[in-house]
């Protein structure tokens, strides 16, 4: 599977972060890129977005580079606002590209300081570094407390040639992405208007990290990019135009997928399925709830087929079902029938839960049309080992 | 301090749990009482639940007695109706009651038929064991994982003389009552009309269980109910009234932060102080989703003094307010400023911390007139350790 042509990444460590390991990250695309983003809704909106934000909205939705760190989220910070927009000046006269044209994303500690000096002292030999091969290392420079990168590629053959799209994201724990995650960044060497793909992030975003949560903390610092840099020599046709949603769809599940697996002190990713809601939201409230109940993730670390859990988590949603019409599955084993107990082995549904890979689905009897899946994962003692002294 | 007059109590074990402690518990007033009750709010309402209600409402406002047993909650099963008005039939046949007189209450494993003979031949040695003195032993009988009994009484000479208010309650666990917590029983004997007698619990537990939350998972058998007997002889005046839900408040809220100090494994009572917010219900949904953040919780529990994620956790509930307007106050140590990061010991404000008792403060400054307290408590391994198998 080749990259999307046209990109090259690079990535150095700058001194932000204590352990001594690439905090700063470039990507760059050779040409000017259609762009489009979404951003946290956290009130509270992190220094990076709000200038990504105005960059998109002042170049119409053309972007040449994304720069990010990590080990800080220059976000509740007194020079929030003046560190992004200097480190993407820097950036931008380096490489004689209009400021507009360079997004900015941050993620690690709130309210701390970020001394810009780190990043502009830095730049030069980041950019010296750029190359098409240091995808995979820009994509560890991101991670925070996560245990391993997070990519995902994917290839199509349009009409006129192959167009290529690939993805990396960070991520494990703050998470409950309302429009996007931590951060993800997407690139693609289709040709492909902004508008179109702003509409094409929306549509993809909102089954994919839209449907994830780790522990129920929408982040500062959100942010999930995409850039479309026409490389390939293929503008993406109309009748084309519904496969790559569908592939785009397909890669952003996976990346939101990973970040769930790699959850902080996660031993297994659960997949939640509602269907017979009345519609797309009420199944997305349905899971959500059930996703961010502690109980029902503790019981899953602990293999329990704990369904009177699930049930409850759904009554909470604040979404109006009959219980009597509930199903509930495990692991594809009916756990509950009619809101009521349904015979099942214990010790063979135990080991099934002992798995890496959990399934809960939520069915609603004679509902409505509304579906979807969402991601999370389960709840152990590493998550509290990891949160309780992060800052300190 | 002397119980209110006019009540008897007992509890036996009727073999509903496994572990051989006390499970059935019978509250009885001598002669019939007003009574008010609050609920849960969550969707999946258990059966006994339903019949308090039901009960309430035929009887007008009367009651007699309150059944009460741990160990399975009895919702979600084939049987839960029937079984939850079998257990008030004995028990008012045996005592020559009006059925409808008889409240009930459970709290235990959802989802798990509960056998009603357990009850109904448990019943004539509870009603035989009834007396005054019984009542900390009731209120060890409605415990689950609850680690210690929790009760509170006050007294109030009113116009006329001294009247007694005396209550209990439980719970550890599934702890975000939206209306009442698992469970709570208050009894005075001043006499109070059923209409006035609801009026009052509604307002003392909007300030009380209704501002508390352990892991943000409303129960299925949230119940709290308040009897007032007349037993003292004095018939609570209008110019007491004020005095006696001043009373009524301050011992629901003892009864709340008892609840949050046992958290399933709990640590830390944490206390938070939301002003500023527009009105009373933004306050609460602020401190709300302070309260329910994991990586707050989890913070207090490691004396992490990281505001950030307090910040964060406020940004997500929904209600507007301007970053730059916040300070936040931990132990009455201020660390963020005008939504930024104040200068403070970091040592001596992580000692503080260290202590049983947290408090969290969150001001708006120029907001509104809203304010609120809310209870809950930190987040440690011993949580999950409790829930990764409660049930098997």
């Amino acid at each position: 599977m080749k990259l999307p042509l046209g990109f090259r990444y690079a990535s150095s460590y700058a001194g932000i972060r204590k352990v001594q390991k690439d905090d700063l990250a470039l990507i760059v695309s050779d040409t000017p890129a259609s762009a489009a983003g979404v951003f946290t809704q956290n009130r509270v909106a992190a220094a990076p977005v709000r200038l990504c934000q105005a960059h998109l909205k002042e170049s119409s939705g053309v972007a040449r580079a994304i720069l990010i760190n990590a080990g800080n989220a220059n976000c509740a910070t007194r020079t929030g606002a003046k560190v992004a927009l200097a480190s993407a000046k820097t950036a931008a006269k380096l490489q004689k590209l209009p400021v507009s044209q360079v997004l900015v994303a941050s993620t690690g500690v709130i309210g701390v300081e970020l001394d810009p000096k780190l990043i502009t002292a830095a730049l030069p030999a980041v950019i010296a570094g750029l190359s098409p091969d240091n995808f995979e290392t820009v994509s560890r420079a991101i991670m925070t407390t996560d245990t391993r990168p997070k990519t995902a590629t994917a290839e199509l053959s349009a009409s006129g040639g192959v167009i290529r799209i690939a993805g990396m994201t960070k991520g494990a724990g703050m998470i409950m992405p309302m429009m996007a995650t931590t951060l993800g960044f997407v690139m693609t060497d289709a040709a492909i208007a902004p508008n179109r793909l702003r509409a094409m992030l929306r549509e993809a975003n909102e089954e994919s990290f839209s449907r994830l949560s780790v522990d129920g903390d929408t982040s500062t610092n959100d942010t999930l990019l995409l850039l479309a840099n026409g490389a390939s020599g293929i503008k993406l046709a109309s009748r084309d135009t519904e496969v790559f949603l569908g592939m785009l769809t397909k890669l952003l599940q996976d990346l939101a997928q990973q970040i769930a697996r790699d959850g902080e002190g996660a031993t297994k990713l659960i997949t939640i399925s509602v269907e017979g809601a009345k519609n797309r939201d009420d199944a997305a409230r349905l899971a959500r709830a059930i996703a961010n109940s502690p109980l029902v993730k503790t019981a899953i670390a602990g293999s329990d087929p704990n369904w009177g859990r699930i049930i409850c988590a759904a009554g909470n949603s604040g979404i109006a079902f009959d219980p009597a019409q509930v199903d509930i599955f495990l692991q594809g084993v009916r756990v509950c029938r009619n809101g009521l107990a349904a015979p099942f082995s214990e010790p063979d549904l135990k080991a099934k839960l002992d798995e890496k890979d959990v399934s809960i689905e939520f069915h609603i009897r004679n509902g409505g049309p509304g579906q979807t899946r969402f991601w999370t994962c389960d709840f152990t003692e590493d998550y509290i080992k990891i949160n309780a002294s992060y800052r300190t």
